[in-house]
C-alpha cells in the first residue's frame, strides 16, 4: 500500500473571527501527507519549497511517516504563502495575499522509488502540473484521484479537462460542480462530469457533508456538527488525504470502499478544523479517530421497518 | 392513532423559472393531512376557510381519509390565498401577494370527538392560535409538535416562546434556529432551543437534509437528490406531516422512532416537490413510497470496521 502525493508545501497566515495564527505550516500536501501517515500508509509527497522552509517542518512530516524527498527545496527561492481572513460564519473567506514564489516555476520530479504507487492523488495546483506527474509514472496506478478548484476552471479550461479525463475520482465543491457541467441540479450536474471521464465523483458540501457518485449509486455522507470551527484552512485536504489512504490502505476501489474512506477522509478533517493549521492533526492519535468514527456511524444509523408497506400492497 | 392538525387551508399561486400555476389548493394544513392520509393515520384539519372555497377540494380531503369537521367555512370571508415567485435556485422566493382574509380572526374550534389524540401537530400559525388549541383538549397529547417560522420570532415572540415551553417537539430551519437562540452554530442553538422546553428539536435544512437532537443525541437525515425541483412549496409542511402521521401511527415517541419518522417525512417531501402544490401528493401510492424509504436507505448505508483501530491500540 502507497500513496503518491502532488501538492503545495506552504506557509499560511489566517484571521478568523477568534484570533490570528502566526505564519504557519501549511499547503495542501502537508495536510494530505499528515492524514496519510495517521492511518499508518506509507506516503510521499512531490512538491517545492524556498530556501526559507524550515528544516524542522520537513523533519516533523518524516517523522511521521511521510518520504519528503520529492520536495524540492530552491535555497534562493521564497516558499508559496497565503494569507486568509474568515468571516464571521466561518464559511465565506477573503484571500488578503498569494506570494505564488517557488511554485511559479515548479517542475515535479517524482523520485525513481515512487514511480509505481498504489493511488496517485493529484493535489489541486495547475492542471499541467498534474498532467506531468501522472507522465512521470512507470505504470498507471491503480486509483488516481483528483482535486483541483474553480480557479482552474477560469484559468486553464481545456488542461483541465485534459486531466480530468485521466482520472478515476475527481473531489470538488458543490458550486465548483455546478461550474464544470453548467447544472444546476448536482443529481445533473454529476452525470455531465462523470462523462467527462471519471468513474466516481465526490461533491464537497462543507458543513452538510458530501456525496459520492459511481454508475448509478449514490452516497450521502454527513458532517459532523462541531462546538466550535475554528479554522477551516486545509480541511478539504485533509478529507481528500483521509479518503485516498484510506483507499491505498485497503487496496479496494469499488464503491462500497470509497464510501467508507469518505467516513475516514470527513472524520478526519473534522479534527483539522479544530485548530489553527495542522495543529491538530498533528497532535491526534489513533483512538480519536477511532471515536469520532463511531459518532460518524451513530449520526446516521436508523432502523427501517417496511412490513407495513408490503402488508398494505 | 390520531393526529389533530391545526394550520392554513389556503389558496396558492406558484411562479417558478419552469411556469406558473393557476390558484391551487394550498395551506399547510391541507399537506400535512395528506401525509397523514397516505400512511393511514386518521386526522383532522382544524381551520377556517372562506365561502369562496370550493366544496370539491374539502371532498377530496375526506375521501383521502382527514376529517374535516373541524375546518369553519365563513360564508361572507375570502380564503387566504399566497401568491409567491421562486428564484432560479429554487432554494429562496419572494412574496407576491398575500392576502389573510378570514384568517384574520380565525378561532380554532376542536370538535368534541378530536379532544384527546395521540399527537397534535400545531402548523405555523399565530402562536396564540396554537396555544387556543392546546388548551381546547381534555388532556394532553402523547407528543405535541410545533411548527413555526422566523415571521413568529420577528412579530410574536413572547407568545412564542410561551408555546415553545409546552410542546415536545419543535420543528424549524436552519436559520430560524440561529434567530431563535442567537446562535450561529447548530450545536450550541440546538442545546439552547432544548433549555428553553421542547424534549426534541428538528432543524430543517432544505436541500441538506434534516438535523434531530434529542438530549445528548444527533441523528442526520439526508435530502434524496432530485432531477428537478419543481415547486417547494409545501415541503416543509409535507416533512411534518409525515413525521407527525408516522409517530401517531406507532404511537411511540422514542428517538429511534423519531429518527424514523424524519425519513418518512423526507421521503413524503421529496413527492411534493416533483408538481404544483399537492398535486403528487394526491396520486401518489403507498408502493411508491416504499420504493423512495428504500432509496433513502441505500443514500446513507456503508459497512464500518474498525478492527485496524483496535488492532493498533
Amino acid at each position: 500500500m502507497s500513496l503518491l502525493i502532488v501538492g503545495t508545501v506552504a506557509f499560511d497566515s489566517i484571521d478568523t473571527p477568534f484570533g490570528s495564527s502566526d505564519t504557519i505550516l501549511g499547503g495542501a500536501a502537508t495536510f494530505i501527507g499528515l492524514s496519510a501517515s495517521l492511518l499508518q500508509v506509507p506516503n510521499a509527497i512531490i512538491s517545492v519549497v524556498g530556501g526559507d522552509f524550515p528544516e524542522e517542518y520537513l523533519e516533523m512530516l518524516k517523522t511521521k511517516g511521510t518520504d519528503t524527498s520529492g520536495i524540492e527545496i530552491i535555497p534562493t527561492g521564497k516558499t508559496f504563502f497565503w494569507h486568509g481572513k474568515y468571516h464571521h460564519d466561518m464559511n465565506s473567506r477573503d484571500t488578503l495575499t498569494t506570494e505564488v514564489n517557488v511554485l511559479a516555476d515548479f517542475e515535479p520530479k517524482v523520485p525513481k522509488s515512487w514511480k509505481s504507487p498504489d493511488v496517485l492523488l493529484l493535489g489541486n495546483l495547475h492542471p499541467s502540473i498534474q498532467l506531468q506527474v501522472l507522465q512521470q509514472l512507470d505504470q498507471r496506478p491503480n486509483c488516481v484521484i483528483l482535486d483541483t478548484m474553480n480557479f482552474w476552471m477560469d484559468s486553464a479550461w481545456d488542461q483541465l479537462l485534459e486531466v480530468i479525463a485521466k482520472v478515476d475520482i475527481l473531489t470538488i465543491n458543490d458550486e465548483e460542480a455546478r461550474q464544470l457541467s453548467g447544472e444546476y441540479s448536482l443529481l445533473k450536474a454529476a452525470r455531465k462530469i462523470l462523462n467527462m471521464g471519471p468513474k466516481s465523483l465526490i461533491i464537497k458540501k462543507g458543513e452538510h457533508g458530501a456525496l459520492l457518485f459511481h454508475d448509478n449509486h449514490i452516497f450521502s455522507a454527513p458532517a459532523l456538527l462541531l462546538e466550535e470551527v475554528y479554522d477551516p484552512t486545509g480541511a478539504g485536504d485533509t478529507f481528500a488525504g483521509g479518503f485516498a489512504a484510506y483507499l491505498a490502505k485497503n487496496r479496494k476501489y469499488d464503491f462500497s470502499s470509497m464510501k467508507t474512506a469518505i467516513i475516514y477522509g470527513s472524520a478526519l478533517a473534522s479534527f483539522t478544523v479544530e485548530k489553527f493549521g495542522t495543529e491538530k492533526l498533528q497532535s491526534l492519535t489513533r483512538e480519536e479517530l477511532a471515536e469520532r468514527l463511531k459518532a460518524f456511524k451513530n449520526l446516521t444509523q436508523y432502523d427501517m421497518v417496511l412490513e407495513q408497506q408490503n402488508q398494505n400492497k
